[in-house]
């Protein structure tokens, strides 16, 4: 995991792929799976819905921190199996095979399988609309991967796997921030 | 363009495709390119990270409706053109050569050329976060299309197109909501 400056993490969750959310409370550390998440900005910050229905929500809320994990398509049955089963009587890492890291900044582990990791702090919570608001403090991307392709949940069971790259930087340059 | 199933239309959010968000003002109508959305639950709402820097934002705010239409990857190069020009100065609908087709519910269009369409109302604005929250009153998908693969901005002057499909319906059974 080599370290990624923070003026390009918003480059791994604009192209809006499946992730998995990471947490540490007192009984250790649990992971989910989520497909609602949205960029606000280039600083960088994100949006997670989530709510009480997720078991993982406690501890994201008492704890201010997580790390959103931006898993492959080599990892979709642990994607799937970690969106099917709850913390509450699993535990995820050990079921599924992830390696928790350590972080530089939040206590929440990173995912060493994964492609890359974004430490975040809980800067609000929009209780009216179960909106998390997130800000990334640190990033992190896996350049000795071979597998990039990520996932993108459509929401009915099925997954589109990230194909072929279209280039527009020319055309697009001057809306591209600075460091991008 | 047929009328989608309401309980189906975040599917079409979900995967995070870049997306045109049409409105309509006493100016006429007006569109812009918008990749930073989220789905929020199956009811269907949606949220768009927008502000006074977008031209749009004056005409989504008065009229507390839009249409969230979707794009293809043969559309590319009118969502990068979309994205950089304003509608403060621009007929993008004639410069862009999109049809605007009108809706069941909202005055804002829906976009003949694209690949489904949302009618939104306005539910909320989190002006803390300039985030926007929709509720989808209506959805259209052109089922005669061929090309159906979406774009994925990367947020780097770069898109990244649908490849294969994964099926993971079975597995997934208990996380799918009624009517998907």
């Amino acid at each position: 995991m080599k370290p990624l400056p923070l003026s390009k993490a918003f480059t791994l969750l604009e192209p809006g792929p499946v992730v998995l959310v990471t947490t540490r409370s007192a009984q250790g550390c649990n992971v989910m799976t989520i497909s609602w998440t949205m960029v606000m900005d280039f600083t960088p910050r994100f949006t997670l819905t989530t709510g009480p229905w997720n078991h993982s929500y406690a501890a994201l809320k008492k704890s201010k921190e997580c790390v959103i994990a931006i898993p492959t398509v080599d990892q979709i049955d642990q994607v799937v199996g970690i969106g099917t089963c709850t913390g509450a009587d699993t535990d995820k890492f050990k079921q599924f095979g992830l390696t928790p890291l350590e972080g530089q900044i939040v206590k929440a582990p990173l995912i060493k399988e994964c492609l890359a990791n974004i430490e975040c702090k809980v800067v609000d919570i929009v209780s009216k609309h179960n909106i998390v608001v997130l800000e990334g403090v640190a990033a992190y991307l896996d350049t000795t991967r071979k597998e990039k392709r990520t996932l993108h949940a459509v929401g009915d069971g099925t997954f589109i796997v990230d194909g072929e790259r279209i280039n527009r930087k020319r055309l697009m340059r001057s809306k591209l921030p600075p460091g991008v």
